[in-house]
């Protein structure tokens, strides 16, 4: 078996997330569907992890198996020129096993963009979030600093009876400016079912002066559900960035 | 009579530019009906200048005159409730004669995004040009530093025999670089029909080595036509961010 893997880039908008599902177009199916076209054979292409519906991506990694090799210039052409122009192919590598997709990966990088306005751009709205600019971008630094380390994430997910533990490692995350625009960088090990989302609506309470940051950091110590938690941000200010491979693996960009 | 001025943006990909035509559809024509909607009168807007087919706004600038005042923020939100997602109007402002969105204008500015790499990111694809990594930004930022002050722009224009003069002056030019995204920003007070991705399309042949930094000023010097300069670059990468105006009549951002 030839092994290899692909990144992906896709605006989220269109797709009920990246897992197949029965009844709703998924970026999953799309990409198998163009690769089975140009390869003249079914293909299972495995990510990294899921993305949810509406969420986009600029670095998904998904491997596939093939029975024998075939050119990496061709699965990048040729696989874009099946897909619609909302999903790239933006490399694909040669990468046998033990690499694995999921297995492999030591981490995910998200971020989530917010913009001051009460009209955003049509050029920004379909990856952002309009926000107010009283926020207090102080507070939200700090309620995010507490987040790095290993904690239990049970409060921002609603799906946290699907997990054997809802303890997840994050390595960093804070808030970035850049004029109007606020952007928030997390990195982390693993993430829970609309755990990235959760935390930016919480934050966003922080922002709001609804909560503290010592509360965000309250919410981190389990026993608490999700209703403890703010509400879920929209999807489309949220983008997978990437995903983290150990040497030789970590792959373009 | 009242007069508005309307910031407005867009996403120009599904428009064959901002000024109406017969046979295609235009941002003007779509403005105009949505505020017709809301105003239930017909209205005309007349904008700061044109945008190409396929050319992007963040902030066009527009007036329309009413004949009694009508609430600025029922034109912002009235009106975008009666838009497509792809345009918004930003901002309105009463701004009485003797403001006027053309005449009034000192200024605009244009940026045009490049990206290195094969495939672009369908995040990115719409509103950006993929180029090759090893152009030479040196050379390209030493083009664009000849462009300050007031030149014949002939050679950046099919439509030169419909101007009085092709003479235009340029503030300011100049490359940005970040990550793998080069940014180019130009001011001026006025510009040619298809200039900008003119210049933008000749700035490139200089960063492949094809022309030198001289060899652009001297198409500046007049005397030249169409043919004489580099092809016109892609549409999607161009934005019009905003049209400057003298004080007290700046306006938001």
């Amino acid at each position: 078996v030839v092994r290899y893997r692909l990144i992906l880039s896709y605006n989220g908008a269109a797709y009920a997330g990246w897992q197949r599902q029965e009844n709703a177009l998924t970026v999953q199916q799309v990409v198998e569907e163009a690769l089975a076209d140009l390869l003249e054979r079914p293909v299972r292409v495995l990510a990294a992890g899921r993305t949810d519906a509406g969420v986009h991506a600029r670095g998904q990694s998904v491997h596939l198996d093939l029975p024998r090799p075939f050119p990496e210039t061709g699965l990048v052409f040729g696989t874009n020129h099946r897909l619609p122009a909302d999903i790239r192919v933006l490399a694909a590598e040669r990468m046998d096993p033990p690499f694995h997709a999921m297995r492999s990966a030591r981490g995910k990088v998200y971020a989530y963009r917010l913009i001051h306005g009460r009209v955003l751009s049509p050029l920004d709205a379909p990856y952002a979030v309009a926000v107010e600019p009283t926020l207090d971008l102080g507070a939200m630094q700090a309620a995010a600093a507490r987040l790095p380390g290993r904690h239990d994430f049970a409060a921002f997910t609603y799906s946290g009876g699907a997990y054997a533990s809802t303890r997840r490692r994050i390595f960093t995350a804070g808030w970035s400016r850049q004029g109007g625009e606020l952007r928030f960088t997390l990195v982390g090990e693993g993430f829970l079912h609309g755990m990235v989302r959760a935390l930016v609506g919480t934050l966003l309470e922080v922002g709001r002066g609804r909560r503290t940051p010592e509360e965000m950091a309250e919410l981190l110590t389990g026993g608490y559900g999700r209703e403890a938690a703010g509400p879920t941000a929209p999807a489309r200010g949220l983008v997978l960035e990437r995903v983290l491979y150990p040497p030789p693996w970590e792959g373009p960009q």
